[in-house]
């Protein structure tokens, strides 16, 4: 019989050995995602996916609740469209995959995958905005985009992505300010606290890492368990930039007219790679609760000849199920148990329930966590009666805790530092946090020197900088992904 | 005031002068959709968006009853995908857009935009499935796939659309055929009839109008307000063509080694396009309220000068809401309210709440059906308490109604008929019904002078034809979008 050590074979490329092996490996055996034929494209595996549909309903739910409304807008976009605004097409024209031949001959005038879509998106911007009363128009978009990339990595960096993109029109550079800070705060960070248990910190990007064409971009980065950096999601003030570029004015209530200040803003399937790196251990992923596509998996350990512990595993799946667990049975009992327990904790699946002919006389099951490695007693015996009851609870439980654990992780591999050699030293493992204006001279290029930048730019309060410079900024520094 | 009257001025072409031209005036008009910049590509802006986010939610969790799990394939094949399977690509060659440049260079290999993802599904179904413990392999694809039409139409053929695709492996022939069905019954035509009250033919399709590869193509086949036929969804079972192209194979209980029967199916925003023309009329759209994005909207006709009409209003409109129906305010007071009415009866809003001074005061708001025209009491003045419910009641009742006239239409513009020349007859307005036998000879492309195809072949029972050839079997036909 494979107990809790049959279920941790060490399948996986320890984490302290080779991190980034260690992912590589989750994406695959956990059966997450694979690579497309077309280099640096990726197939997401229905077990991912379901986490990803979760992903999407969360965010989109506090997308509307700030008040815009989603739409669609086409993949193709004329490469014309592209060069209207000079720092947009400089930052993604290396990036482009180009559409020459359609429907047999070639077109007149190549087009291109969007990369994002604010050229098309400022096209209509222009016809469908005239007044003030037209203001705010907050647009915003489920779909997939194009980069090409030379260094693809599964979820982190792919050639396709899937993602949201906001895109909204306002009457005045505060308005535009204040959305995109809404945002940040009220949508990407609170869905990442409160639902992916991922501990971030918002900050504004220094002028070096800003999105193309933006003049502020805010970001919410987190500490990945190497480290290193992974920016989560950002939201762009675009200035009048692409206001001028697609001629997007409106008339004032006085009669003048105005250019509008644009904004940009989303998250993407990246956030799967970061779920992954923010709480996954030596024995694969461990999904928080709350975004867990199977939160609870009955598994029959074995059966007895009459069939009586798969018939209640499948009472027990129908009581968690009303209790609003999201739960599987597992009765494939012809696989051997240390085999299936060591899949679903390579899934990361929250909490296994495990029913055997013993325990099913004892009026018993043995509730594994799998965050049991960071507790004392990793499993429990519970008694059938109220068990859904006790799984619910140990799911809540389990999503604190994780926040908890990357948290204090996060904390513990952050220093305060005073200079660029400390910060250097730091950020070998962790974040440094530096004053902004030690990096003035030079600062900065000498940190790119060990590939440590600049993540963004706080407050003292940990608030995002209110400005490019000014007292009391503090740059967190770090490596990244 | 404007009354209904002034609500109803003639913003449309209408349906009876010319069709096309109603239905292009209803698509801008109502702020469904627009062109691309591309040739054949589409802008779906939010109110129509929202209608088609109701489709994905309705027929997603019909497909995850039926056992199929979602997941995501890369939008970009390698060119030599295609080409594996010969009658596929025969089909899809001449409709494929092309990258051929992609981050600053040529590429070696030419990649496709999907027109469609069998070929994609294929090459990882070869890898994923081993033995026949893994089948049936029940995949599901929500995306976005690229055909270059000739003659685009929004929604209805559009260069680039959305949709599902699912794609499935099996481990026999009669498995496949049951899904093909299970799917077309269960989750495309009870989801046509049930939500946006279509009422549709199941059929089969002759070997003429097959999809490429297919070896049996069932579909759901409406019919239009203008008599024509527009194929709402399909089912296809593949045989083993692709599984042979991509060498999907398992290994039986035997131990001996068979190829798999694949099918696909898919649904697309094309559906948007048969709400318009099943339910629209002079005035605009209609649509059915389950399918609604907004089901009800509280209309301010004008307010008192203590706010007080938009104060009842707005409490109105929580009661709605907390009643579980989809409400929205107009309290617009600044814009005329016939032109408002008109708007919404264009958007096709079920139900119109209208308020003024004098309803408030008599305790009354007025209720509007918007599928008025076809009673004789299109208003009610209806008491302010327990409006809520009465709005409920209104719109499942509407629901009931919108489908019996869509069913009454169609059956009115069917008929039986013996011979060929009666069929042209009966098309030129409407389905003619003839036994498939008729048209053995050369009966078919007699049809076709006319612009007339065989939309579908069934039994006497209305049920899709179980073979190509038979006793007893009917074709439907029609001319078709």
């Amino acid at each position: 019989m494979a107990g809790p050590k049959g279920a941790k074979a060490p399948v996986l490329t320890p984490q302290s050995e080779d991190f980034p092996r260690w992912y590589q490996d989750v994406v695959a055996k956990a059966g997450l995602a694979e690579n497309g034929p077309v280099r640096g494209s990726m197939v997401i595996r229905p077990y991912a996916y379901g986490i990803w549909e979760r992903m999407q309903a969360a965010v989109d739910i506090r997308i509307k609740a700030a008040g815009a409304e989603n739409a669609y807008f086409p993949l193709l976009i004329p490469e014309s469209y592209m060069r209207r605004e000079a720092s947009h097409v400089e930052g993604f024209s290396p990036e482009l995959a180009v559409v020459t031949i359609a429907g047999g001959k070639e077109l007149e005038e190549p087009v291109v995958i969007r990369p994002t879509s604010e050229t098309m998106v400022g096209e209509y911007m222009s016809k469908w905005v005239q007044s003030h009363r037209d203001l705010p128009l907050l647009l915003n978009l489920w779909n997939n985009v194009v980069r090409w990339e030379l260094r693809p990595r599964l979820f982190l960096r792919t050639t396709e992505f899937l993602w949201q993109e906001g895109h909204c029109a306002h009457a005045s550079q505060d308005d535009a300010a204040a959305y995109v800070r809404r945002i940040l705060d009220d949508v990407y960070a609170d869905f990442m606290v409160s639902e992916l248990a991922v501990p971030v910190i918002r900050g504004r990007k220094p002028p070096s890492e800003r999105f193309a064409g933006a003049i502020n971009t805010l970001t919410c980065e987190s500490m990945m368990r190497d480290g290193k950096a992974l920016q989560m999601g950002t939201s762009h003030e675009l200035g009048q930039n692409f206001a001028r570029a697609f001629d997007i004015t409106y008339q004032c209530a006085d009669g003048g007219v105005e250019h509008c200040w644009t904004t940009s803003w989303g998250v993407s399937s990246r956030m799967m790679g970061g779920l992954i790196m923010t709480h996954g251990d030596d024995a694969g992923m461990r999904v928080p609760p709350r975004i867990a596509a199977v939160q609870a998996v009955v598994m029959v350990v074995r059966d007895a000849e009459d069939g009586s512990v798969t018939d209640a595993a499948r009472r027990l799946l129908a009581e968690l199920i009303d209790a609003g667990v999201r739960a599987r049975l597992d009765a494939d009992v012809g696989t051997g148990f240390g085999r299936r327990a060591t899949d679903w904790e390579l899934k990361g699946v929250p909490v296994r329930i495990e029913l055997g002919p013993r325990d099913l006389e004892a009026g018993v099951a043995t509730v594994a966590r799998r965050d049991g490695a960071d507790l004392a007693e990793p499993k429990a015996s519970v008694p059938l009666a109220g068990l859904a009851l006790t799984v619910s609870d140990t799911l809540e439980e389990m999503q604190r805790a994780l926040f908890e654990r990357a948290d204090g992780f996060r904390r513990s591999n952050t220093a305060d530092v005073s200079t660029v050699a400390e910060a250097v030293e730091v950020a070998a493992s962790g974040f440094a946090r530096i004053a902004w204006s030690k990096l003035a001279d030079g600062g900065e290029a000498e940190l790119g020197r060990s590939a440590i930048t600049v993540r963004c730019l706080v407050t003292e309060d940990g608030e995002p900088a209110p400005g490019d410079d000014g007292p009391g900024i503090i740059a967190v520094v770090g490596r990244s992904y």
